[in-house]
């Protein structure tokens, strides 16, 4: 029940991330199908599985939440309102700020989730200046997503391997499927949603 | 007329931002405050002491726009309505990672603000799967503030120094004097309102 509980929010958070803004991703150390000398000593273990996202097998990249920013966004469906970023490693970031498109192998790019939620304390600290006003920030993490470049690898999905983790934990098949369909209107901008956001 | 437009949304998004987010900061290289053999080499021309920020004498950070992520968030008033990131230099990301309270001397927060816009490439994409979801993006820069921490310098306000600007140029003094008494009611947080936004 746990386990179907958590994968009904995940799957949402995933489907709408893949449409909306920029991401789901594959990180390549570890898995089975990329390394298989490495997949015989260090993969293969139920945890070791269990952590790479179907279809792709990709892990989460160690250090993403330090990662430098591309852009952030608001996304309100029916059953979700969040506030969200997209960051890149060093390969996206620069490819991002030259312009490059596609995207050369070795991109990786991050989407953090999180809810949006009122907050009183700032609306208290602006109500004297600015009657009504309504800030809004982070509730709590929902979920990550991964887009990894690898032209070669995963060619049948526009060069991008993608991966959804909620608690750490990656979603299941279905939900990795529909990732690419949801990325194709991006296909002018290689697959992905998100722009760099200017320098103010 | 140009300096009174520039100057009038300046005026609203920095007192906007530092009562509601984070910031306003002082980077205190190129003061004259701060360095009197610098200031008599390097500043004192009409170009460095304009691109000071008034009271503090901070001027922008440089690499700023790649500093790791405090926060993210949404502000809307009724001349506003912006998305916005709260990035952090090493000293500043170290000490809300750790919990740090008062920050240590050297801390710099930068906060980001854009305009929101709704994305219809993004709502096409999402139409499928969520019927009326509605996506929201970056539309333009707005301006940028910093905190810097200093607790000797700027023993007067809390030990932050406080800047904002607008296409590179700073507010002018009566938006800086608004700066800290905003900040007050975040006192318990060393005047920072800001929070670090749990991991994914």
């Amino acid at each position: 029940m746990l386990h179907a509980v958590a994968r009904a929010p995940c799957y949402l958070g995933a489907l709408v991330g893949c449409a909306a803004i920029a991401v789901c991703t594959v990180y390549v150390a570890n898995s089975a199908a990329q390394s298989s000398t490495q997949s015989q000593t260090q993969a293969g273990t139920a945890s070791d599985s269990s952590n790479a996202s179907p279809i792709y097998g990709v892990t989460i990249p160690p250090g993403y939440r330090d990662w430098k920013v591309i852009a952030v966004d608001h996304l309100v469906t029916n059953r979700v309102d969040q506030l969200r970023a997209q960051l890149g490693n060093e390969i996206a970031i620069k490819a991002f700020k030259e312009g490059t498109v596609p995207f050369p192998d070795g991109t990786i790019i991050a989407a953090l989730h999180w809810t949006r939620v009122p907050s009183e304390d700032n609306n208290k600290a602006l109500a004297g200046a600015f009657p009504g006003a309504k800030s809004f920030v982070i509730g709590s993490a929902v979920n990550v997503q991964f887009m990894v470049k690898d032209s070669r690898k995963y060619a049948a999905t526009g060069g991008w391997g993608f991966a959804d983790f909620k608690n750490g934990k990656p979603g299941d098949k279905p939900l990795h499927e529909a990732c690419f369909p949801c990325h194709e209107p991006a296909k002018a901008h290689d697959f992905v949603f998100a722009h760099y956001a200017a320098t103010p």
